[in-house]
């Protein structure tokens, strides 16, 4: 079959980061100007002066050659509310920005316009897979928001919201929606631990564990939440373990890290959100000295541009300023691990995506340094860290396919995909406040 | 005379910010939609409706039209040095990027062009004013170096290093050449205060005060400056009070902060850079309160990437962070007022630049909230500091004159200018390293 799926070779790049360390140099398997061949969905190939007689070609002349980010915590849907609640922090953002939407039942078309700004704005960056924890509204919303990410061309996991045996009912039908869907990778099962709300844990970490599937939670992300005694909440599920992941976890102690880390229990850091939302400093280097896999995640509404690059600084400065030295992790290397394939680790999917490894997911970016922001280009690995800006995004290929191209969303009609978002917004906001 | 100049109207705006409080809505003056009318060098009108019959237009239709960045710290020769010394903080970093060129004599060319990308990157993304602090290494890096500010077409402050009585007469001399440049607003005097090196300090405040000029220093920026005292070395010298501007000032303590902002010293804030450098977290909100002026810094070669959009959100961040709370200043409109009229008080330059006020230099930038990153539209205040990117700047004015066109560098060979730049930095590191 391989002989008659379409090949793709990317030519020229100024340098590969393989994200594999035994394809190439150092932490990040890097090569100096590797060529990579897509054959169907999947690297073929990683090699120099790879031919390939009519493949189609994509010269990456000059330009870093990597695969795409993995943003393992967002919310989509949450372009609805860009830029509101600026001086807000979790509580009241949540409030005014979360709850007052869900009772505006938000529809079908809505949930799908915004859902599609949500995943064009991370493509058009460099994001490759994202972790979508949806709030699963209701069954329409939910379905414009498969509808939108699956339309979308990128590789997703997909969030709902269990709270309810009804939405464990709903959980289950998406589960075979979603295996169906060619670049759907999984459930998440999502929900929010609080013993005060012990029962609704009790059925996602049930719905969970029949399926075998990851319980997805925010936790610790404020210090409020701490009354919610999350931890005990989880322990007396029996939710702790390896299928458990949580998202933020701004605050928790030395004693949690250690004892969730040796559970297997893996995390996802959103240093760009807990900036907006007064949430805090999270101790990333704690986590990661504890054994943690901890993934970058852009998350949402409360992160407004989408941009990984700025993530990644971001992740590496507060650490610095917390720890005021820039011995600790994550280096420069280690962001950049983080942002691809640590994120594959941390969701479990890094057999298939995070690295251009011969017989992986073809998920794969081209950034051009040869703008005014990267001059003079020395080391590439660390500029992209520190120079990077989703305008440098030059391509995006998803599973071979290419979703940007020379800087323009491929086959997207980017001002009726933002008419549709305004239109969407401005109706729900108006019943919102109605 | 007015009548023959060339007159330039900015029409369709969505929203005009103007940045003073007298002439629209709140801390920074919001116009829904107001026309701007630029004559020769200046803003002559700021209404509804404008009509001028043969004057060129530019349409912002759907744009946000706001004054240009102000950018009060930045090392602009320091492009030479991006994304180098990612793991090492201010001491070493200076060791390995500084100090390692200044013995490398860099030449004028060098200068020039290393001086050039760095002001490219400002312009395209919306600064219109920076103040060059140069290490001045020598008289033709020092003619380089302003004759790539004065070809930028950007607005600047020259920033001369005086640590010598051969220096201060370097500095006279440049002075005097700055006074004939149309876009140079006047000269700092950079030193550093160090009681083991009073000598140097004395000469470069004697300089200043001689001549009325800004003595501008690194202050705390790192805690390992502790040791050079350099509050009693600044005292000593007879340098602390309205001259005196003060880069980073991220380690000073509450009488410190209290006695310098009282004695009318102002600060520069570049959040970006102290997180790269582990420099840690500065304590904006304490210095604000204090009634200091404080106005934004992208720091050079520590901040790689010239972004003030995000220069603005991490300086949101962060103090949120170290506040955990949203209601710490500075705001989302203080980081905006920061960025423009807040950064040309710190200056001093309040009444010429900094607000789209009449009578004031025309610096204007028209930022589009069109592309997929801003979708939907709502609170655009809100929506430029937390959803701008460099890219979303689509017109650059300064003095009049466009710099940047529909998302181009107005006449500027990129190619060439990254070229150029490259050659320098090869060479120059060439003879660092040899």
């Amino acid at each position: 079959m391989q002989n008659t799926a379409a090949r793709l070779l990317i030519l020229n790049a100024a340098l590969t980061i393989t994200a594999d360390p035994t394809m190439g140099e150092g932490l990040l398997g890097v090569r100096q100007g590797a060529d990579v061949l897509i054959v169907g969905d999947s690297i073929a190939r990683v090699g120099d002066g790879i031919r390939a007689a009519g493949a189609r070609t994509i010269d990456a002349d000059g330009c870093i050659v990597m695969p795409g980010f993995v943003d393992v915590h967002d919310h989509l849907w949450q372009s609805l509310i860009r830029g509101r609640g600026a001086d807000q922090e979790l509580p009241q953002w949540l409030a005014a920005c979360v709850f007052a939407l869900a009772a505006a039942t938000i529809t079908r078309e809505e949930s799908q316009a915004a859902v599609r700004i949500g995943a064009l704005s991370l493509a058009t960056g460099g994001v490759t897979t994202v972790v979508d924890w949806s709030h699963t509204f209701n069954p329409a919303f939910t379905d414009g928001n498969i509808a939108a990410l699956a339309d979308s061309g990128m590789r997703f996991v997909f969030g709902h919201s269990v709270y309810s045996p009804a939405m464990a009912e709903e959980a289950a039908r998406i589960r075979l929606a979603l295996a169906a869907l060619p670049r759907a990778m999984g459930l998440h099962v999502c929900s929010h631990p609080s013993l005060s709300l012990q029962s609704q844990l009790e059925t996602a970490a049930g719905f969970a564990g029949e399926h075998d599937l990851t319980l997805d939670v925010h936790f610790l992300e404020h210090q409020s939440q701490r009354a919610d005694e999350p931890l005990a909440a989880l322990r007396a599920t029996g939710a702790v373990g390896r299928r458990l992941f949580l998202d933020h976890a701004v605050h928790a102690t030395d004693a949690e890290i250690a004892l969730l880390a040796e559970a297997g229990a893996r995390v996802s850091h959103n240093p760009l959100s807990n900036l907006r939302l007064a949430s805090g400093i999270m101790p990333l280097a704690k986590w990661h000295a504890a054994g943690a896999k901890v993934g970058l995640g852009l998350d949402g509404g409360t992160n407004d541009t989408p941009d990984m690059f700025n993530n990644m600084r971001v992740a590496v400065g507060l650490q610095r300023a917390l720890a005021k030295s820039v011995g600790t992790y994550p280096g420069v290397a280690d962001a950049l691990r983080m942002a691809t394939i640590g994120g594959a680790e941390a969701l479990g999917l890094e057999d298939r995506i995070g690295s251009l490894t011969p017989g992986k997911l073809a998920d794969v970016i081209v950034v051009d340094p040869s703008g005014v922001n990267f001059a003079p280009r020395g080391d590439l690995v660390s500029q992209l860290v520190f120079c990077g800006q989703p305008a440098n995004v030059r391509d995006v290929i998803v599973g071979g396919r290419v979703l940007k191209r020379c800087g323009r969303l491929a086959g997207v009609a980017v001002k009726e995909a933002v008419r549709d978002a305004e239109r969407a917004a401005a109706s729900v906001w108006g019943r919102a406040r109605g």
